[in-house]
């Protein structure tokens, strides 16, 4: 029985900003997500593949945060997937220098039988196929997440609807949105979205912050605005394993808990892209966390008297 | 004496966007900071200029409004202030067409008598020597509020600094403000423009909200999500009006009060853009205003127990 069953990439990222640049480090959306929630009281596993090139010191990181890889599956002379990007001096663009899917290629997931009763289902970024198949191995679940990309959009969208109408919540990017209805306006696009299926729609506006859709209502959370942003890959994956970490542990699904949910994955987001990769979702301190929620909270928190 | 005394073009705008256009329509940044203004109650006045062309008709509107017209210069056979520009298919950028100074290339304001004791002024986009003659003529002025545009710091960057300089709060978008200063990151661009004079910086990111920064403090206003924005036209003027109207009408210039001035900003600028010109400031109603707080309420509070 786990809390928190995290699909997606386990890979190797090289990473180049306009300040610096690093070879291949640990990377992934599941990586991401997995060392996001970690911060969260819960037992959670990743469904996932690497080649036999995949260190185990990374192996051995990821076990230290008390994430259960049983459902790593270790491709014996395979190689892991690999992302290579550039950022523009904005941070907020960047192109991909290289992508080797490699083991990713040709992977079908198998969800280890102590998986299948699982509270929460995180199926972050990867072949609408595999999301399927996973949601096919597991039983009893209360809440199903759905993350995606543009990529998905444009290359199986039939399998990609499919996916979409099982989920409660997807979380999806402003540009992705967009593309996925036909509609600029983010109130339309996330009714559109809704229609597909999801009860609760998460756009995420990057360093715009994050709306979140239910029924007739919104709730935005803002992205802290830092001095520097250092590396903001991965943000996406971490704001998905803070609100999905949050949900996991607190066994709540309401609206008010979604808020939250939110604001902690905006929270660990602000804390992602401070360094290179996962490095400072490891160094990272509950009391850290605990200080930045009240930055947000004074961030955004108001009292106006309407009968003044 | 006037609670607030608004300086800015009163103009003639031509709009195209993608879904429709005008004629010549009433414009300017005094218009959408007095016509805003006046749904909080207190006294206010502009200090202006237009043609004999300016129809009695916009006159008396401003007049029904409350807006004393005293300091509006009107030159015999002169033409108003014309711009016209055309929105893009994402409506948050647009190309001008066409801008005729007229009498605005020679103004040389005069501040009627009775303006010169008043509580708060709102120094709108115009050339900065007019701000600047303006200051030089009033006394016993509480808060001074200033806004600009990228058009001064390109043309007259030494005596916009003089008016940085002089006033207690800037309002100022966030390409320019990383055109005055030279900083990517809004947290470092605010500081070095605090460093200029200001103690309040708010910073207008057009539908991705406002920021306020007061010392080591942060503030965030979100842009209310809307379903179609008709005409962004006047928002930040509108904005400025709503943030100035709310200080001006409760007479306190905390940071507490601040955020709440940022909210009625936001609040007005989201009804400013779903109609053309200044249509929608002249309907709206003291209700709607209050529904639309408790959306901006709904859309931003938040309620995590960190002793969970």
């Amino acid at each position: 029985m786990k809390d928190l069953l995290i699909v997606g990439t386990v890979a190797f990222d090289a990473i180049e900003t306009p300040f610096s640049q690093t070879d291949k480090i640990l990377g992934g959306a599941a990586t991401y997500i997995g060392l996001a929630a970690s911060h969260f009281p819960l037992r959670s596993g990743i469904v996932s593949v690497v080649g036999s090139d995949f260190p185990q010191e990374y192996i051995d990181l990821l076990k230290d945060r008390n994430i259960d890889l049983k459902g790593l599956e270790i491709v014996e002379d395979g190689k892991t997937f690999f992302w290579s990007g550039r950022y523009h001096n904005d941070m907020n663009t960047r192109d991909t220098l290289d992508t080797q899917l490699n083991v990713l290629a040709d992977f079908q997931p198998r969800v280890p039988k102590k998986f299948r009763d699982v509270k929460v289902v995180m199926l972050g970024n990867l072949h609408p196929a595999v999301q399927l198949s996973v949601l096919e191995q597991i039983d009893n679940t209360e809440l199903v997440v759905l993350d995606t990309m543009n990529f998905w959009i444009e290359s199986t969208p039939d399998l990609l609807h499919k996916v979409i109408s099982k989920v409660d919540v997807i979380t999806i990017n402003d540009e992705e949105a967009r593309e996925l209805t036909g509609e600029y306006s983010l109130v339309k696009a996330a009714r559109k979205i809704a229609d597909m299926g999801p009860d609760y729609v998460v756009i995420k506006k990057g360093e715009h912050g994050a709306l979140l859709f239910y029924e007739d209502e919104m709730f935005f959370a803002p992205a802290l605005p830092l001095e520097e942003v250092f590396d903001p890959t991965g943000a996406g994956d971490t704001f998905a394993g803070g609100f999905t970490g949050y949900l996991a542990s607190k066994d709540n699904y309401s609206f008010e808990a979604m808020k939250n949910a939110v604001i902690y994955g905006a929270n660990l987001a602000s804390f992602s892209v401070e360094k290179f990769g996962t490095e400072r979702m490891i160094d990272l301190k509950e009391a850290d966390i605990k200080n930045r929620l009240e930055l947000f909270n004074s961030l955004t928190q108001f009292e106006i008297n309407l009968t003044d």
